[in-house]
């Protein structure tokens, strides 16, 4: 299943989304991005499908895919992070573009045992733990080092 | 696909989600229960798995079984009650027997637009209110009139 049968043409990531966040890279119909806040390790999947906000409304096809990556995007999270609890989300009430929140909980986090929007602002990484976090998640995620980057040097400045 | 094959035995609910909610019914390897908060259209699917915490850390087919039933879930809801935006959230940071948020949300509820939880205390419905909703789910969602519902005129009292 390519990513090209299941997503449309015409998918543009919101500005709001491409501000807070970095390309981490491509896996199945998603773009996996880093939450520029290091206050907890913060990952969002993008489904790369036009106009898509919500999950019901998706194909079952896109459906599957999303759920295979998300499964393995958590999974590597909890392991590269050793973390206590993910939390997965799919809001969307201020950016309506889909996109599915992953998060990595501990115990000790400034937002626990409450959930992480809206409590604190943005601690923004410093670069160069930026670019380590995203190679590392990429590294664990198995993606081609190859792959389309660019986003990530434009946003992390 | 039934309940049997992929739930394990050994499920017992979490008596505060029990306390919570009233059941609407058993779709898939969930149960479907009504968040006892009149403030939202507010559902959890609790998948009927014995000491699930984490949807990554289920079997593919537990997760398949789980976003259909989800899907189908959220359609019904948006449909049901006009819903403006869906809310799909696996959080668990409190009660960490695994349960799927399913909230309906309207751009002038008293939440809008962050997220419910932890906001504001919950308004119970009242109990014609309550019997009302949980039929109106029933029917919309199909699910047999014989169903059990034991548990509904348990937390319903």
């Amino acid at each position: 299943m390519s990513a090209e049968v299941v997503a449309a043409e015409g998918f543009e990531l919101d500005h709001r989304i491409e501000r807070d966040t970095v390309l981490v890279g491509r896996l199945g119909i998603c773009e996996v991005r880093l939450m520029n806040d290091s206050a907890y390790p913060w990952c969002l999947l993008v489904p790369m499908v036009a106009d898509a906000t919500e999950l019901h409304e998706l194909t079952r096809i896109q459906r599957c895919s999303i759920n295979d990556t998300s499964c393995l995007l958590a999974t590597v999270m909890m392991g590269l992070f050793s973390g206590e609890k993910m939390n997965v989300a799919a809001l969307g009430n201020v950016v309506p573009q889909l996109h599915i929140h992953h998060i990595v909980r501990f115990s000790d986090d400034q937002a626990w045992p409450g959930p992480v929007w809206g409590r604190f602002p943005a601690t923004p990484y410093e670069p160069e733990a930026l670019s380590l976090r995203v190679a590392d998640l990429r590294a664990a995620l198995s993606l081609d080092d190859t792959g389309p980057i660019a986003s990530l040097t434009d946003n992390a400045g």
